[in-house]
């Protein structure tokens, strides 16, 4: 018995997308309740040369996309980062959430050990498929989906670690 | 070929401890350049009703901690949450690090279909362990881990993406 690479990634970033969802959900009850405009979230950042809400969720798309796509050797679609309301994060991620469950598990199991080669700002880094999903494409993603929430909760928006957990 | 429960879990918790070591310093030199006392950071909150620094690191800790723990069917100890400075911090990362690494993989592999009970507050919660780790341990231990990176962030200290991953 043991864990698959379908199921150590797919229903993970599912997971937290899905909750994503119900965050921005709040966040817009939120900026009604207090009367700002909800758009305002987009460009709040943690510190200044901190990247923007708006990446931070483009990002974390990023990374489901690429590790899916990746592991199973799929041509990347390039999706443009344009998104410029939350009702575009929200089909961001609507988008992402599709594009995770379009993989079947068996375009994803046995990947443990495929050559996964990505192009980084330092040159070319070589991961197997389980160490690129443990140590690069889940850490990445829950950096990304964290911050997130963290702007959210520094905003003032009402939520606890089990809308985190979901 | 598939992923243990072991490696699916210990070397996760080991490297973003190790990487949260690696972070503490920087908060030290960060606080030591400005001329601060860097025990001040272990009040630091993103948001009034978010827990501070020290919690942040303390949950992190308790959340591998328990993960391996239970997998194991082992005893948890009981860690008195007592520390009252950044040396402090590191002694108890330190000692969460020797603590996941004190399992063989023989204790932790074939628990994925393991019942794991957790007393919360909403009452009894019961998992398979692979669910386990998947959706609740490793959610949350990335939860308190990003939160610390992202008020050091906050607190000025210079770090990127780098440090976040390892």
């Amino acid at each position: 018995m043991s864990i698959s690479m379908h199921s150590a990634s797919a229903p993970v970033f599912v997971r937290m997308l899905s909750n994503l969802l119900a965050w921005l959900d709040k966040a817009q009850a939120h900026a009604e309740a207090r009367k700002f405009d909800p758009n305002i979230y987009l460009g709040l950042r943690l510190a200044p040369d901190m990247l923007p809400f708006t990446r931070q969720i483009q990002i974390a798309s990023d990374a489901a996309k690429g590790c899916m796509g990746r592991l199973a050797g799929a041509e990347l679609p390039k999706w443009e980062d344009t998104e410029a309301s939350l009702d575009d994060l929200r089909a961001r991620v609507k988008k992402t959430i599709d594009y995770v469950q379009g993989f079947s598990a068996a375009q994803i199991d046995g990947t443990e050990a495929k050559e996964i080669v990505l192009q980084m700002r330092a040159g070319e880094v070589r991961f197997t498929g389980e160490n690129y999903l443990k140590h690069f494409a889940l850490p990445n993603f829950y950096f990304h989906v964290t911050t997130a929430y963290a702007l959210l909760r520094h905003a003032g928006v009402e939520m606890g670690k089990k809308d985190y957990l979901g």
